[in-house]
């Protein structure tokens, strides 16, 4: 209850509860560093009862104690070291002292950065994303199920606002079926502590920046997850939340100073409307409940322009990527972020890792909103946010409408040429991430109400329009629901639990359907990781014409055609038009069935999209 | 026939028939010109049967004959004037001579500019402009109703399609009626001539780029009705066709050269896909049928990459302006001409009047399509188009989508707030017009479905939003229709023919609600005319809440608060969210009906839209 209102009324500074029993060294963060960082500067959050009251003292060559910051909760000191580029890495002690007392010791370990070549290799247009919610994929620990002191307590499978019990060994566990199916690259929703007391399995709410929760494993065992990936072949994505905490954070519980968060009289919701960060007519106050607003009663929002807050945040990504060599970030929530911040973390931490792969998520309403935020855009009042892509809701909805609506000017297929057409609205489209559904969002077989052509006809146009694809767990095995509420759509991955009746990782626990949309998906996600026109190749797409939307994919190696019918029914076409794009081919393969066909007239079926490779001529 | 022949296949060089007729010297284009330009140079085209056998000569103190240009076609000449700033205002002969012949003389005119201060004004955001289809508002001249030896004759007010007599002096009678209303600006469809044999009165076709269409007077006239508007406080905004030229014009007639239009195997219509100008992705097919097609059988498409295209159209439109001091010039089909030429255009057209307006017509699908056609953005693949401001067709779906939708996220008066919200796309927004309807477009007390309520509202919207606002004659005795087919829209203003049954230019004319709707925008009309606040204040807008958009323009001199109740029924509101806004102003008087209100909690009756002038608090 107590916390119920510092999380509702936000305006007090100390839990005396925590006090109490706070040690008088709790915390060092981050707990390491590294040597070698193209930054010098490194800021450790210390916690403590009373902790600012003592001295601090350290000695290490290269390394300098620049200053020592006390702040409104004497539980705080921030100290700002300098790591000069000659430092080696190896241990000291940081004291506390104070008269009278015991001295407090923390030893400091600076560590070499491993540079190795699989590490942080960055996620590309070359890449097939698979999202994962941990709690609900598969449980391959039932030792970490419960644990003990934790907030929320027991495994509810039958309830989907309660934990499942999935886990990271559990997805390394089936690390080949995600390779066999043609993903590259797994990105799972936060994995990182999130001590709360209800709905916890969800990992937005972050409580401790430094640990994974422990029903998912360990940091060590995450660092190895990652490591496995990277061993296979495939990339790893960490989802990181900049805009708001959980309330049972250390942080927000004892907080170093008021303006830690935004702090409001009463409780206040964002208002989410993401357009008044850019109207340049927007009122002060709506723009200031959509920023400063907390995203929900238990999600207190940060104040990113206090820069202890800025340091925490970024050291903490950046101590992640370099501990575990992780290749891409996904930044939750982007347009909530403060704008200016948010493009200084982009240079530092690209800074660090020039090949680290950045996107942030915005759901916004159209392709202008989104290029909004997204690098060397010219749009964003001189900001550059140094974002180099974001995920393309704007495409997601432009397939539905290609699938769902009725041809018309700006409808049905022709949305998505039109929205495509935006592109000149980018410094450069092809960093998006482009998707059907994810966590927040009903699932791409319901939404194309469970008609299967329209499902291949959605996964063909996500593995072959521009972008980065990302699909969400179990699409391939035709999992379904409605996001609302939301648990409907975050449902266990069947097989991933012992005992559960069918085991769907496996072709013999699929039915023929399943297996059949999974063998398409994996036909498909395999030609596209083999075919680079369909990655780096340019797009040509044409005006539909009778609902038939044309584009080509092509490169010096390989041209690839996709014919999608957005009619009900059959439709023949001639395709001489298309000269640009076929450039002469007579023949293409179709590279679900791998059959050769005459390609001067189609005959496409309803709702079907073909795809082409185009064939030499001279070849039959 | 041969006519027909020569549009739709338009590959004929030289039209036979014409031939045998044409004088020795046709014509000399521009017929004039003045001293002091700020391009020196000049180029006249000459027709002539067989002119290009003949040598020219000129002479004139700091005039040159730099080029004489043979093309294709021996019945012209193309003659490149250089004049010097030193050039006096005066006449000299052009002398056209060959061996054997009689010299043919042209005496051909410079003149003086005048340059006085009611003279191109500019039409800016002080202004409200009235868009007038001259065949159609009244007949002033039944003297011109039908021209001997013009193509299409007679009257025929029954039939949308034919010609009503309306003209030039009609409008000329009913300038009084347009200031009372508070009008600033007269826009005309165009009013050069278009001697095609059908659907002459909506003048599309240009067929003499010199001269007003007879049926509506002359060029002297025009000159008068510009000079008569400037002397009562009106501007005038002429509409100009870049695109295309009307069959029958001399031009295609007698081709100076095949390249002077879009040359096509087969007739071949534009796309009218704009979508394919600014799609990084389109294929060269599709766009070359859109920028090169033909907008209509009897309506060629220039080639405006021909050097002598772009001489012949950019000197017309200088001509107009400074002939007779024109305020401001509309772009027809903007975006169907080549970009890099309308650049120039602009730039040429702005160094010889700095303060002439021009602006584009776009009916694009989003703000951002619309926005890549304006002045100093950065979308537009580095070209800047000079053009600086549209026809914001965006806003005015906006505005009907926030009467006849329902609210939601970005659906119903939320549209509204969205649309506004993209001015971050805009050097300068407020460049743009902003309209209900025109004379393609359905009208809009038809589209509210004659509710007169949002009526109402939509000329409150229109009237206080940012940008010019734009009106279609007759809107304001609420005429109606849709525009399938166009000349419903297109129907006469009752009292602008002798002997017509009701005249509705007078009060006695018009029935009670007709008078309501007029006094509505009169009253609406000269408030903004006169408050600053709504011409050039800034706006602060908010996020619709329960239905309900409110908005602010302000500046120094006065804030104006703008209440639109989307919702079928009377919403109550409490105000103080909006403090920014009223700045500490608790009483508003309302424009319409000029009562003092409080307005700490209003009550806005459905779908209306109340606007309020702030009080100084202390003044009851």
């Amino acid at each position: 209850m107590k916390r119920f209102l510092l999380a509702a009324i936000c305006c007090i500074l100390y839990n005396t509860h925590l006090l109490a029993q706070l040690p008088a060294l709790d915390k060092v963060e981050p707990m390491n560093w590294w040597v070698g960082m193209a930054n010098p500067k490194l800021q450790l959050v210390v916690h403590g009862n009373n902790i600012a009251s003592r001295q601090v003292q350290l000695a290490y060559p290269g390394v300098k104690l620049a200053a020592v910051h006390k702040v409104e909760n004497s539980n705080y000191l921030f100290l700002d070291l300098v790591i000069s580029p000659s430092a080696k890495a190896g241990t000291f002690a940081i004291k506390f002292t104070a008269k009278g007392a015991q001295p407090l010791v923390y030893n400091y370990k600076l560590n070499t950065r491993d540079r190795s070549a699989n590490r942080v290799q960055g996620v590309t247009i070359k890449d097939l994303i698979y999202l994962i919610m941990p709690d609900r994929f598969s449980n391959g620990d039932p030792n970490n199920d419960v644990v003990k002191g934790m907030r929320e307590t027991g495994l509810h499978r039958d309830s989907m606002f309660s934990r499942h019990g999935g886990d990271i060994q559990g997805v390394m566990n089936h690390l080949d079926y995600l390779k066999d199916l043609g993903v590259t690259t797994v990105w799972f929703t936060p994995e990182i502590e999130n001590d709360e007391p209800q709905a916890s399995y969800h990992g937005y709410a972050v409580t401790d920046y430094y640990k994974i929760d422990p029903r998912f494993g360990t940091n060590e065992l995450y660092k190895q997850y990652v490591e496995k990936c990277h061993s296979m072949g495939l990339k790893v994505i960490k989802d990181i939340v900049h805009n708001h905490v959980g309330t049972e954070c250390y942080l927000i519980q004892d907080m170093p100073m008021k303006s830690w968060v935004h702090q409001w009289p009463k409780f206040t919701n964002s208002n989410y409307h993401d357009m008044v960060v850019m109207d340049p007519h927007a009122s002060a106050n709506d723009k200031k409940i959509m920023l400063d607003g907390w995203f929900d009663r238990r999600m207190a929002d940060l104040n990113e322009n206090n820069p202890y807050v800025q340091n925490y945040l970024t050291q903490n990504h950046i101590w992640w990527v370099e501990y575990a060599g992780i290749d891409g970030l996904r930044l939750d929530t982007y347009p909530y972020n403060d704008g200016p911040y948010m493009s200084q973390w982009a240079k530092d931490i690209r800074a660090e890792f020039p090949n680290l792969s950045i996107y942030g998520e915005t759901l916004v309403w159209s392709a202008a909103d989104q290029a909004f935020f997204t690098e060397g855009n010219k749009l964003n009042q001189g900001l550059d946010t140094h974002l180099p892509g974001v995920t393309d809701g704007v495409v997601k909805d432009a397939i539905y409408e290609a699938l769902n609506g009725k041809d018309g000017w700006t409808d049905g297929a022709s949305r998505l040429y039109a929205v495509l057409a935006q592109d000149f609205l980018y410094k450069d489209p092809t960093k998006n991430v482009v998707f059907l559904d994810n966590h927040d969002m009903s699932r791409v077989f319901s939404v194309v109400n469970e008609d299967y052509t329209k499902y291949k006809s959605a996964f063909a146009l996500l593995l072959t329009t521009r972008g980065i694809p990302q699909m969400y767990y179990g699409d391939e095995i035709l999992m379904k629901n409605f996001s609302n509420p939301d648990g409907l759509v975050r449902e266990d991955f069947p097989g991933g639990w012992p005992g559960d009746k069918n085991n769907k990782f496996t072709a013999g626990g699929r039915n023929k359907k399943e297996n059949d949309a999974f063998n398409y998906i994996k036909k498909l996600a395999n030609y596209r990781k083999n075919t680079t026109a369909l990655q780096t190749g340019k797009l040509l797409q044409y005006i539909p014409q009778k609902g038939v939307y044309v584009y080509f994919r092509y490169d010096a190696l390989k041209t690839v055609m996709v014919v999608y019918n957005s009619n009900e029914k059959e439709q023949e076409m001639e395709t001489a038009y298309f000269a640009e794009g076929l450039n002469g081919a007579r023949k293409g393969k179709n590279v679900i069935t791998d059959e050769a066909v005459d390609i001067a007239k189609l005959i496409i079926p309803a709702k079907t999209t073909l795809i082409f490779e185009l064939m030499p001529n001279g070849i039959h």
